[in-house]
């Protein structure tokens, strides 16, 4: 039995009952919002988070790379969602992994990417499942749900070159600038209504358009209803993070990623104490920075994840971290040396558990007594 | 022969002659300076990298990690460092390392570490050479230059305890704060007295302190003169990056380290071109943020590495980045959709080398002919 104590830091630890509580409150809200569920598993890139996910009644995996669909594939799950624009040189792989029985479906917004996969599918007697994507709130890619020229077009150029229209999709990814439950809930409300519109748009022309798939975190966890909604994708919220807890969908204490980390040093006179985890382990997300409280690189807890207030990760280098005590009325913590002498141990929460657990080949597993298991995971394309 | 059109994007290339120039570069001036140089291999964790710098003279090199250690002690390279404070905890692989033969330096800035290891040699019979870690600019870790207790008992504690005392040794990482030569020039005058003064306090007690290690890419590149410094370490010389051509160290034509991208989508009223290179292959480092100029998540380049002025990575999801030109008096780029149809490879130079690079598990090398070479790297601790 492996404890934190003898792990070599900096280490990525994931506290599993967390993260069975995260996974089994979305699943409540999808049944409560009558949806299927399709995971981002972007978050974890990890075979045993994602397996606690399908165990919970997962509906397929939503991925953000065709790396990950061959990793999860492999692993069994044929029903996968890529939902990132196709781009024809990429088809070579798309096709490879449907041939060998993954129901792998692509995504497109533009008319001459729909012709391209038309052309690609035909020549290879391929009939690709194609999701419209949507851009319910102006951040990123997708057609706008009122351009009904533009849908019906990619619409008939998929299904008119025989490829299989799946559906419309989209991505509200601006709920990360919000961070009240109203501004939330009208989000979600805008989500849905804009998908659900281009769907409609596609089926007034008789094209069938079955699916419409939207989601966030943010915005799964606050929706009022999701009427015309067939499934919902999320990924952050099976670990949450700062941000999130920022935006107001989780308390600190149901964030279930965290770097165990070692103090090797200290500026004493600039109540600083310098750990082993610097920007290579926490990342450089600074997605905090912008929201209603900067947590710097990360919150400063004791090694039994107990938060210490006031407590950041101020500053980071490749393998230096600093922390220190936020600016009270005493000013720096001259007492950091005595505190947390070198060879303490603590633990960071992250400002964004996707770009944090990137950073790590594998994840330690803490269980409920106290025993840590090593969970790989995988990166690059 | 795999052409940069035949890679699966985004993909980190390395251009190799401007690697290789940007190695002599460096030679010539620690030449020219009558220092030796131990490479700071932090920045590539990468074998071909760093066995050119070796064959352009290299003596030893730095790590950051204790994984770094261990691989390049494998691939063949005994003279290391270990530029990160010890932690009693590590000790056990430091030892293990050892006692394979690596010649493996530690760092330490407090009595009490000095203990530690002192005690920790005496029992595993084993010699430590441990190097003090001085403050030169406040930065980060280290022992401040006049505080003479303090490096003297240090010293007195590894000497005493039986170990032996290696040197000292220092990083200018405020030299990233600057941008002009004299600014340079006089932090490099800084680092350089502060370290030699350090030696010359422990020196004056007659304990032997035979090194003076000093060093970062900016100030290696600015120092008029390193009288009384040994050896020189550096990391980021190798590629360079935006954030180095910012502090006015290369021009954007030497740096050689960009990310291959292609074309997805597009918003075309809104000027944005979106990419297969989000922050998951640029990384989230936002370096030149506080820089004179800031270059978003990089600098657009055409394939052939030309840059394209103006056109940033603007905007950066997980696995999209936003394209757009820099506000001009004609507004957004309209005709981005043809300028750069989907499908159109383009390459991102980088805020930070160190950064993007340990996104990807491996670099293809860009030889003058166009051919690539898969070079592998590794990550994680």
């Amino acid at each position: 039995m492996t404890s934190l104590s003898q792990l070599d830091t900096p280490a990525a630890i994931v506290d599993v009952a967390r993260m069975h509580a995260n996974i089994q409150r979305m699943r409540t809200r999808m049944n409560e919002l009558g949806v299927r569920f399709r995971p981002h598993v972007k978050t974890s890139k990890c075979l045993p988070v994602v397996r606690a996910q399908w165990t919970a009644g997962a509906q397929g995996v939503t991925v953000s790379t065709l790396k990950e669909a061959e990793q999860f594939f492999a692993a069994g799950i044929s029903d996968i969602l890529y939902a990132v624009g196709m781009t024809p040189a990429k088809l070579p792989k798309v096709l490879a992994l449907r041939r060998q029985g993954c129901q792998l479906k692509i995504i497109v917004d533009d008319p001459a990417v729909a012709d391209a996969i038309a052309t690609f599918g035909k020549t290879h007697g391929e009939v690709f499942e194609v999701w419209i994507e949507v851009d319910c709130d102006g951040h990123r890619s997708g057609i706008h749900p009122d351009d009904k020229d533009r849908l019906v077009d990619v619409a008939r150029r998929l299904t008119g070159g025989g490829m299989l229209l799946g559906g419309v999709m989209t991505h509200a990814g601006s709920s990360y600038d919000l961070d009240t439950p109203e501004a939330l809930e009208a989000l979600a409300g805008q989500e849905r209504a804009g998908c659900v519109q281009a769907a409609e748009h596609i089926r007034a022309t008789g094209i069938a358009c079955p699916g419409v798939s939207v989601g966030s975190t943010p915005t799964a966890l606050r929706a009022r209803n999701l009427v015309g909604v067939t499934e919902v994708r999320a990924g952050v919220y099976v670990f949450f993070d700062l941000v999130m807890h920022n935006i107001g969908v989780c308390r600190m204490d149901e964030i279930a990623l965290s770097v165990l980390t070692t103090v090797i040093g200290h500026q004493v006179d600039k109540g600083w104490a310098i750990v082993d985890a610097g920007w290579m382990a926490m990342s450089r997300d600074r997605g905090t920075a912008k929201q209603r409280k900067d947590f710097g690189y990360g919150q400063v807890c004791a090694v039994d994840g107990t938060v210490l207030p006031g407590y950041l990760v101020s500053g980071a280098n490749q393998e230096h971290g600093i922390i220190s005590c936020e600016n009270g009325p005493g000013g720096p913590d001259t007492q950091i040396g005595t505190r947390f002498p070198v060879g303490t141990q603590l633990r960071i929460i992250p400002n964004h558990a996707c770009a944090t657990g990137a950073q790590f080949p594998e994840y330690h597993a803490l269980n409920g007594d106290g025993s840590t298991e090593i969970w790989p995971r995988f990166y690059g394309w």
